[in-house]
This record gives structure tokens, C-alpha cells and sequence, in this order.
């Protein structure tokens, strides 16, 4: 039996146009992903994705751990648990967050589906239309695509060398205030930041700390890749210097396996009561099976060691394409120098649309993603953000030789006709987040 | 090193108050949850959860393939994936769902963290602010908390032994019109719904689309039960019936393991690509493994002999409660008779407050869901929701023989002292949601 659908707005391409929520309005598919699917082939070197190398886990004995696991726990783990989080997981967690000084409780935190969940309950909880988020510029993609999913503002804060410029935010700051907005939190990677490859100096911190609690503004730290400093070398967490006005997100997603999805904030215990009812409301409880696997991993590996492995993979990775951009990058690009996570921050001559330029570097087989996705103002044009996690060492050499040759012609062309962007359409910037 | 916090609010019990976004308001902590730590204590038979019953399922063989899974395809399970979801368990979904003769595609479709998640996501892009969903009277709790998280308004419709009353539809949909209110969407659980353990008659399936069509207004089929009938009978789904105008929501939970969390929603082509935007904000993706454990499972194991299996069970647990129910209960009680699903829907004789009475039932070791939980205007207390799924067949009888006994005393109260509810201290009603 078929039924004949409602008529109205059916001459449209997409006939529930009109009844869509305000906040879905700037939900469009990004016009990046067609060639994120060409990026995807093998023959091209993509320095695009953030997705953590596994090769180095120990497959065969988590293989046996969760077969153990499903065979002695299996009416636990495959059955529902609370919104909270595992206890046994929660604790655990707390030793984790130790090794960047941070004395947390279990009770105070709140296990999610990776810490994007995270942010999303805590844009939830904070964020009504037309407030504003302050963040570093650039900042994470997800990030921005979070804050925009609930109609938060975001305001940029500058950054240099040694990460967020204090006097920048206390400028963001007055200026914010002086429009009568509303700032809700600042959101900050302070440690191997993504896109831009800087960690926010240990100098700084307390003064960005100060900052915000007396402009009373909360501070929500994202810090996934703190434990991939590349020399083994921690940064104190925010959280660790503050305990009231800091909302800390971490992740297992680079420490161990970014497909079980655990995440968790660590939060004041009146806010972390929020995020639990929030997240109830949001997808009842994260996975149990997978926090038992993250539980036990944490239990019988040697997470440290693993850890360690990590590093080292990824600076090897570092040191290959920091090498390869020594060597080949015309004159004019300048490029950041991270001692940790997976990313580094490229800034091209003045005329060249990393943008535009991308359907060009693609059909040379190597793919990035353009900076203006990393900013919610348009900024960012003459950026890239280059990943050095997944591909190996030699990869990463060839792509960014490839780089190095469409960048090259770029200049030239520049030289001869004039600013990329006269010459190809650029349309609105809406990248596909990729990796928290 | 140790950080002074902001001093602003410190005197509140909540020093964040005054941040949260409006929609936060209504997240409050359930003042049943004590409760529902008393009553989850082994002497106490809990009536009140929604957990389904795993017991039935092979451990060892799932045991076994997780194990080989993650052996095989660890790279991949560990590994991030799209936020439309694994494609081959996509194929699978679609072989499920025409069991109840939807004929949908895999591109139509998104993964989600359980269809709590699929429910959150699509409020997310329908509902503004001051939105009327119109709901079953009464409805799933859970699905009442995403709607409140969106500040979207609930409009109860009417139901009888039949399901949701086309007659009382057209009245709410006329009602709001007129109020000149925007209605988004019908949110229904036509089959073996919860709470109330009825369906909606096929004879009334046509009539509720049309209604809604003519209306314009979307129908959200919300379906994890549809598959538990207790005859091995299904229903047509509304999606069977009408593509254009539904979005299905599915789930895994009931029919194999809800700790996986894994969830589906089939929506019209152009809703689908604003859902797929919508999980890449939420959570970036479902887990991969759990999606690729669910997809093993069906194609290695006889999934729909462990549903059969599930029926039985269920069948003897919705016997034993209405056989009690009958034996027991005192007059002028009345009750659902469900073939299918979870849930038998109580009403108790007038002046019973059944919200008042909990903390007395659960001194006498039986718990039970007040009926005001599923309501969004306060009805209901006259009503409770009885859950057969996990407990035994023998502890539901004991459960309901205590139960009946409470009843009893608090009906030989009434007569002598009132009504309950002026006896008893009751406050806002927000129960903590169980389960999809």
C-alpha cells in the first residue's frame, strides 16, 4: 500500500525546506567532501585526515581481552548502564589525567561517545542562540561545527609561537563586553593545538586562567593529544591549575583506539550533573561494552608503553615532514614546528587561495585542507593545515614534495595572472570535520 | 600550583548558575533517582526499568567472532569511520526492516548512538525553540527529555485499546493551529508502545498519515519493539506506508544487545543528509566497532531465531504479569493488555496518587514507573508503567502480589483518611528515562 506524500514544497529539491529549525540552516554539505573522496584513493598522499595510526596496537591480545571479556561479562557489557559512565572506567580515567597533574574524582566526570560528545553537551548546557565562544584562531573544525550546530558565536583570539595571546583574549574580551554580548566559555586546545601545531606556553597559563575567572568566564579545555608529546614532555593541564572554572575534555581516541568512541569531561560537580542529564537525553549512556574494553585495556596493558609507541611513531612522522618542507617549499611559506600531537599549520604567499588551489593539488595526487575551515569568520585563505599521523614517513616526504611543485606553479602563475582567487570559484567555506 | 577561582555566584550551591543556556533550565536532577537506587537493591523486584532480557544470548559464539573481528579487522573497528555509518551493516538494516515491509535504501539511512541518539539528532534540526511535537498520551520518557532539551513544547494526543485516536489527532493538530502554533512533527510509537503496551491499529495507520500529510506535518515512527510480537505477528510499519512523510527510527537494543548502542534513522533523502551533519557535530561517528559487531552478527548468526527466542521469553514474563495482575489487584483497577513489547500501562482507582505512593511500595520491595513521568503536563498519576522484560517470570508474580497489597492499603487509606496526595509530599515530576 503506498501513500501519496504531502504536496507542499514539493517543487523544491528538498521538500522539508521550510521545516527546518533555525539552528539546521547552516547544516550544508560540505562542497570539500566530493574531494575528500578523491582525496581518499591510494594513489593520492592525503596530509588531510587526523586519524590516529593503530598499526602499533597489540591486536592479537585485545583480540583475547575482549573475547574474555564478551564470554565472562557479556550480560554487563552488552546491557545498558547509566548516563555517568562506568565506575571502574571513571577511575582509571583518574590516573590518566595524573600525568598532566590533574587531581580529579570519579564522580565529577561523565564518559561519552569520543569527547565531541562532550563538547556538544557542554555547548548544550552553556550556549543559547547568539552567545559567543571565544576560541583560538584557528581552531578545531569540529569545534566550530558544534558551536554553530547551537547558534554560538565564535570569536577568534590570536595566537603566536607560544599559543593564545593573552592580551589578544583580554581584547576579545573587552570587545565582546563592550558590544553587550554574551561570552560563554573560552574553548582552547592549549597543548599540541589542532590545526595550528602550537602548545600554549606553561608561562601563560595562569594568566590565561586569570583572565577568564575574573572576566567570569568558564574555560573548557580540549586536550586529546597532551600525552603525545613527542620527547615524552607533559604541559600541566589547565585543569590542574584550576579546578573551579575549568571544563576538561579528554579522549582515548589518540592514546589507544579512536573507534570505541570514549571520551569523557571532567567537570564541576554542579555542571557535571547537567552533562548527565544531558547526555541521557542525547543517546542514554555511552557504549558499555566499549568502556569495559577501554576499563580492562587499562587494566592488564601497558598503556604507557603503549602511549610511548605513539610518540614515537609520530615523531618520526614530524621529523619527515618538517625535513621534507625544509627542502621543498618555495620561498615565501612559513610553517609551524610542533613537539607533539599530529598537526602542522602552514602559511602560504600573499595571492594564493589554499582553497582554490586545492582541486589543483589533488589532481597532483597529494591532498591537505585549506585553513578557512578551521575559522568561523573567513580568515584562513592563506593557510593549511598539514597532518603527518596517518601516512608513513615516505608518504609524507612525496606528498609534500608534490605540495612543494603545485605550490611552486601557483607562485608563478600568481606572477604572471594575478591572485588565485580571481581565477577559481570559491564558495562558502564548510569543511567536513574530521577527527576530534 | 593552585589557582583562585572566580568568586562570582560562589554562594550559590551552583556557582554556574547563571551561565547556563535557557534550555538547561529544565535539566533538574530526578528526585526518583534515590529511589531508584533503593529499588535496584536485590530484594526489591524492579517493575519499573526497561532493560531487556540478554540471557538468551550465545556468549561463547559472540565471544568468538568479537575475538576474530578484531584480529581480522582490527585496523578498521579501532579506526574512526564516516558519521553516515559502516555501509555493509547499512545493507543489513535494510533486510531487517522488511520484515515489517519497508523498502528502504542504505543511503537513506544513518547510524546512530542507539535510536535515542536518531531521535536526538532529528529534534535537533526540526525544533526551534517553542515548537509543539504532538506525542502518544502517554509517551516515552525519554523521548519527552530530548524534546524538553530542545524547548520544544509536547501536545499529548489522546489514545485507546487501539493506539493513538485519529479523531483526538485532528482535534490537536486543529487546537494548536489555531493557537497559531508551529507543529514539527508526530512522534509515535505505534507498535507494542511504551508505555502504554498497545498498538495502533492497522485500520488507523492510513488515516493517522493522511491526517498528518494534509497537515504537512512529518510523522517520527519511533520502532525498537516492533519486532517483539508475541505470536511472531508484525505490523506494517507507517514507513511501509508512506516514504515521503516518515522518519523511522530503529534500534538494536531489543533485538540484540542494547550496550552496543547502535541505532538507525531511514529518513527522506534530503532530511538524511542534515542527520549525517547533525552525527558528525554530535559525535563525529557511531563506533565502528560496535557497528561491525552488529554486522557480523547478521550475517553469522540466526538472528531471527534469537527474536524468536526473545518473543518466547517475553511472552511467558507478559503472561505471568497479567495472570498476577488478574489474581491480585484490587477493584477498580484497570490495565493494558499488550501482545507484544515491554510494558503493561496500570490506572488505579481515583484519589490514588501513584507518585506519592512510590517510596511506600518500595518499603514493601516492589518498584513501579509513576505514570506522570510520560506525561509533559502533569496527568497521570493515577497511572503507572509495569515492565515484564527482566525479571523472572516467578519474581513478577511476587512483584505484582506486593504491588496489589500496597494498592490495596492505600485504597482502605483513602477511604479513611483521603486522598494520597495530600498525605504526601509531591514535587516536579521528572523521572530519569530508562531505556528507548
Amino acid at each position: 500500500m503506498t501513500h501519496e506524500p504531502a504536496r507542499r514544497g514539493s517543487h523544491s529539491l528538498d521538500p522539508h525546506l521550510h521545516r527546518y529549525a533555525a539552528r539546521a540552516t547552516g547544516m550544508t554539505a560540505s562542497e570539500v567532501r566530493a574531494l575528500f573522496a578523491v582525496a581518499s584513493r591510494p594513489e593520492v598522499v592525503s596530509l588531510a585526515g587526523g586519524m590516529p595510526n593503530l598499526a602499533a596496537l597489540p591486536l592479537d591480545s585485545l583480540s583475547a581481552e575482549v573475547g574474555e571479556l564478551i564470554a565472562a561479562e557479556g550480560l554487563t557489557a552488552l546491557q545498558y548502564g547509566s548516563a555517568h559512565g562506568v565506575p571502574a572506567l571513571r577511575e582509571h580515567i583518574c590516573d590518566v589525567m595524573a600525568l598532566e597533574g590533574i587531581t580529579g574524582h570519579p564522580d565529577d566526570m561523565v564518559v561519552t561517545v569520543g569527547s565531541q560528545m562532550a563538547l556538544d553537551l557542554v555547548t548544550r548546557i552553556f550556549c543559547d542562540p547568539g552567545d559567543v565562544v571565544l576560541a583560538e584562531g584557528p581552531s578545531y573544525v569540529g569545534a566550530l561545527g558544534t558551536f554553530a550546530s547551537y547558534q554560538a558565536d565564535v570569536v577568534h583570539v590570536a595566537m603566536d609561537d607560544q599559543g593564545l595571546q593573552p592580551e589578544a583574549l583580554r581584547e576579545a574580551l573587552a570587545a565582546t563586553q563592550r558590544a553587550g554580548r554574551r561570552v560563554k566559555f573560552l574553548y582552547t586546545v592549549p597543548t599540541f593545538q589542532n590545526p595550528a601545531g602550537v602548545t600554549l606556553a606553561v608561562s601563560r597559563r595562569a594568566e590565561v586562567l586569570d583572565i577568564c575567572a575574573a572576566a567570569g568566564v568558564l574555560v573548557v579545555e580540549d586536550n586529546p593529544y597532551g600525552l603525545l608529546g613527542f620527547d615524552g614532555q607533559t604541559y600541566p593541564a589547565l585543569r590542574s591549575m584550576d579546578h573551579e572554572n575549568v571544563i576538561y575534555l579528554g579522549s582515548f581516541s589518540k592514546t589507544f583506539a579512536s573507534g570505541l568512541r570514549v571520551g569523557w569531561a571532567l567537570a564541576p560537580h554542579a555542571v557535571r550533573e547537567k552533562l548527565v542529564l544531558a547526555a541521557e537525553s542525547a543517546a542514554l549512556c555511552a557504549p558499555t561494552l566499549n568502556q569495559l574494553i577501554v576499563s580492562r585495556y587499562l587494566e592488564t596493558h601497558d598503556w604507557k608503553g603503549q602511549i610511548k609507541s605513539f610518540q614515537q611513531t609520530y615523531r618520526e612522522r614530524r621529523d619527515a615532514m618538517l625535513s621534507a618542507l625544509e627542502q621543498h617549499m618555495p620561498a615565501g611559506c612559513t610553517w609551524t614546528r610542533p613537539d607533539g600531537g599530529f598537526f602542522v599549520w602552514l602559511t602560504v604567499p600573499e595571492g594564493v587561495d589554499t582553497k582554490a588551489m586545492q582541486p589543483r593539488a589533488v589532481t597532483q595526487r597529494v591532498a591537505y585542507v585549506p585553513g578557512t575551515g578551521f575559522y568561523a569568520d573567513g580568515f584562513g585563505s592563506r593557510q593549511m593545515r598539514l597532518s603527518f599521523c596517518y601516512p608513513t614517513p615516505e608518504r609524507i616526504t612525496e606528498g609534500v614534495r608534490r605540495l612543494a611543485g603545485v605550490l611552486a606553479d601557483e607562485i608563478d602563475l600568481l606572477a604572471t595572472f594575478g591572485p588565485t582567487a580571481s581565477r577559481l570559484m570559491s564558495g562558502p567555506q564548510t569543511p567536513s570535520p574530521d577527527t576530534e
